[in-house]
């Protein structure tokens, strides 16, 4: 594509290097921002500046925390269960449901070798440190990890990791969602809910 | 929705401003681009700052253009035709075509009442001046605006404003779209298809 100056080629370039961002949106970005106030840019490139350069994580949870009061560190928490996530979206997505108030450990991705990311490459052995340094404090780690092949093999990863750690290990259930139609829910979900049936009037 | 820290919510307040990006993706973008490398954002935000700072348009076709020569003054330009179009994206999709070598006319939009558009909003008068000036050397005016009711009204509205004028008016085609399926057509484009018959060899 032909574009009238090298500035908006310049512009969609960049755009269009974010992820499901092609060339004819970046463009249609590019031309609203020609047509907004400057503040408009102006504060839209400060707070992506402000974001890449002051976003911290916590040491201990690796949840994002630009200050030094993680979730991981209040009162309020719960100090004897731990969340392991693949990355900070699961984080909110389970702080959202209202249903878990223990700590969170974000993982910042789950093992895939064709991918060349080995278990040293995320955070389990910080994971493992901080239960054994809690002196039987944490009494039960959740694995939230998503079930596919790679996370499955860092569930079962970490499982092995913790062995000889007196904590109970969890992992959240698998089943047909709520709203979700029987006959187009995959068969392993299917079996597995199955397998994992619960008696009628315990929920 | 929560956010884990206050610069992810600004971050995602200001992407979702943008057009067709709604909180979900702007999280996405802003959590992509933490994972880049810091340079990427760097280069993303210099490219939008310098694009709404520096781009100008050229004060006699309003086609954008960061640097004086303009596609309205170099030779190659065929200085005979006007193509009027809406906005730049139309430009850029006429000259990618291959097909149209004359001069440019960005309106900047389009006579719209209900939006508050009259038309001393859009360059219309500048058009009607640029054809006046050239003592008769562009002889002929495309209108290539979109045939919706605003287009229409806009483009019979510069009709009227260029009566007088020793110039000859033509509108891009109307048609079924190269590919189209005529059944699908709608009544009118297919009626217009009709009046706007072509004798059989003659393309």
């Amino acid at each position: 594509m032909e574009y009238p100056s090298s500035l908006i080629e310049e512009a969609v370039n960049q755009i269009s290097r974010l992820p499901g961002i092609g060339k004819k949106t970046a463009l249609r970005l590019a031309l609203h921002l020609l047509k907004q106030d400057e503040l408009e840019t102006t504060s839209l490139t400060a707070a992506l500046a402000k974001l890449r350069k002051d976003t911290r994580y916590c040491s201990t949870c690796h949840v994002i925390s630009h200050t030094t009061d993680c979730t991981c560190k209040t009162i309020k928490t719960d100090l004897s269960t731990i969340c392991v996530v693949e990355d900070t979206p699961d984080v909110m997505a389970i702080q959202n449901t209202g249903q878990y108030h223990g700590m969170f450990h974000v993982l910042g991705g789950v093992i895939s070798p064709i991918d060349g990311i080995g278990p040293d490459d995320v955070h389990i052995d910080t994971l493992v440190k901080r239960i054994s340094a809690s002196n039987g404090e944490i009494k039960e780690v959740i694995l939230a990890i998503s079930p596919t092949m790679e996370g499955d093999t860092t569930a079962f990863y970490i499982t092995k990791k913790l062995k000889g750690l007196s904590v109970k290990i969890s992992t959240i259930a698998r089943g047909i969602p709520i709203g979700g139609e029987l006959e187009y829910t995959d068969e392993v979900t299917l079996g597995r809910s199955i397998i994992s049936r619960r008696d009628y009037h315990q929920d």
